[in-house]
């Protein structure tokens, strides 16, 4: 398969002005004046992150891109370029391995994204794909977990839980809004919430050696984490998902509580900012109810 | 799983001068003042690429990091850095896994390569494994595929074939040889043999928009080919397998005659570098023997 695929695909790339060398040689070579990178990689595979047989093979190759890109937001790094290596079953078609990286290449046009190589292989086992994205980080430099400092407020881009329904496919990496934010406002920590909100929560507090403090009606819950609960008991209250849920592909940003005013107000961005809870010294997690009473949230989430 | 294992190995990599930023956060952060970054991705599979349940699966971590920096060789760009992405299966014991990291770490620290991050996952089906290897090209820039010119030399280094006996894990990936070379002489292209010396002999061709003429008598047959055809009469003569057999992992070089010959004659690297043939303007590949008959020679090796 290989030979026509690659061939198929050389035609299908765009040029970049940062690939100096793309598809066809034994590597690529990319031009990072920056003399930093910021790289980063996720593999997804049929069955776990996706069922292919359920889906288009398009919105796998958006979110194998997507979920890297959502990554690089997270540093508040600038994307450059991705490496895509795919296992495909021998029983698969050549258009459905295709479809998959019309999906991911429309993903990588919208975010400016050169493909820049990768490694295509077929097995009798179910299809994996592994994408390494690569980006710069700005003058500001990135921006990381373990930033957050004790007063700091916990402010959360869009909303939470229900990805199953459309967002673990269809979510916007928030790259341009983490850049924007990095630009404009000096932000101490970020990362973004793949695995669950309260799981995501446990390891930025963990990275910057500080505990949290979650109000619990601050939380913001999606119209889909509703839809989802209600179909599906086990799920428990809407909140408990959307701490839980995982695949949101939100940020969370540590900010001092000045800024987070500002933030919040001056609404910077197109999307919501919610400051769902603050830093605090003593270790651990915590959710605080309307009369303000804390008790201990136990992180939860998706392990790998 | 994951937790335990990331804790495991952040504690297993070494600090490296250009990793700025390694296992922990959202993505990692590479200085690299060159301005220019190479950057190649492999995958291997169990049962493709390696049998996990034979082998000791530090061998299969080696080969996984030895085939991309066999890639760098290829541009004779300098290794910096690795990510290294895994699917493993749900029954297979978290000492499987660190003894795969284990071999790559002891590659990695021969040459000199950070670990920079990577992504793990569990999943019911075969192990695979997903490398992204990061380099940076030297003042001379990188040796590419497609420059090779009429009347210019085939060097090999090394010899071909055989290599399921031991090489196709045990081999060392050519970094300094390509390094050392590129530096020394004038190399107008070279690639890695990874599927086959025919195949990629042709690749080569290709690229450069030239023919090549092999000498039968010139291409160096490893011990291990004559030993293995020897078991397997179907793979033909030793020079049959040597030409197609793959995982040689020597390089391809194309220089003028007069370098050929300093090449040859300085024996400026440890491992033997022959002369195999030449770059001709018809196109196509062609096998010559002692008397000077050419003929055709179809391209065969490994194809994914």
């Amino acid at each position: 398969m290989e030979s026509e695929f690659v061939a198929w695909l050389r035609t299908q790339v765009p040029s970049h002005p940062q690939l100096i060398l793309g598809i066809g040689d034994d590597a690529a070579l990319l031009s990072l004046p920056s003399s930093q990178c910021v790289v980063t990689s996720d593999m997804l595979m049929d069955g776990v992150d996706f069922v292919l047989s359920d889906c288009d093979p398009r919105r796998v190759g958006r979110k194998a891109l997507a979920v890297n890109l959502s990554d690089l937001a997270a540093m508040a790094a600038k994307p450059v370029a991705a490496i895509v290596s795919i296992a495909v079953p021998t029983t698969a078609s050549l258009d459905m391995t295709k479809a998959i990286y019309e999906g991911l290449l429309e993903l990588a046009a919208e975010f400016g994204v050169s493909l820049a190589g990768g490694d295509t292989n077929t097995w009798k086992h179910p299809f994996a794909i592994s994408v390494t994205a690569i980006g710069e980080p700005t003058d500001r430099g990135v921006l990381r977990r373990n930033g957050a400092r004790v007063g700091d407020v916990i402010l959360v881009t869009g909303s939470f839980g229900g990805s199953i329904l459309r967002k673990h496919f269809d979510f916007r990496p928030r790259v341009n809004e983490a850049l924007d934010l990095h630009l404009r406002y000096d932000l101490h920590a970020g990362m973004d919430v793949s695995d669950g909100l309260s799981l995501d929560l446990s390891r930025l507090a963990l990275e910057s050696a500080c505990g949290e403090i979650v109000d619990a009606s601050h939380v913001p819950i999606s119209a889909d984490a509703y839809r989802l609960v209600e179909f599906d008991q086990r799920l428990g209250s809407p909140l408990d998902h959307a701490l839980s849920d995982g695949e949101d592909f939100e940020l969370i940003l540590a900010v001092s509580a000045e800024t987070a005013e500002r933030i919040v107000a001056d609404r910077s961005i197109d999307i919501p900012v919610t400051r769902i809870g603050e830093f605090v010294a003593e270790p651990g997690l915590w959710l605080r109810d309307e009369a303000g009473e804390c008790q201990s949230l136990a992180p939860r989430g998706y392990e790998h």
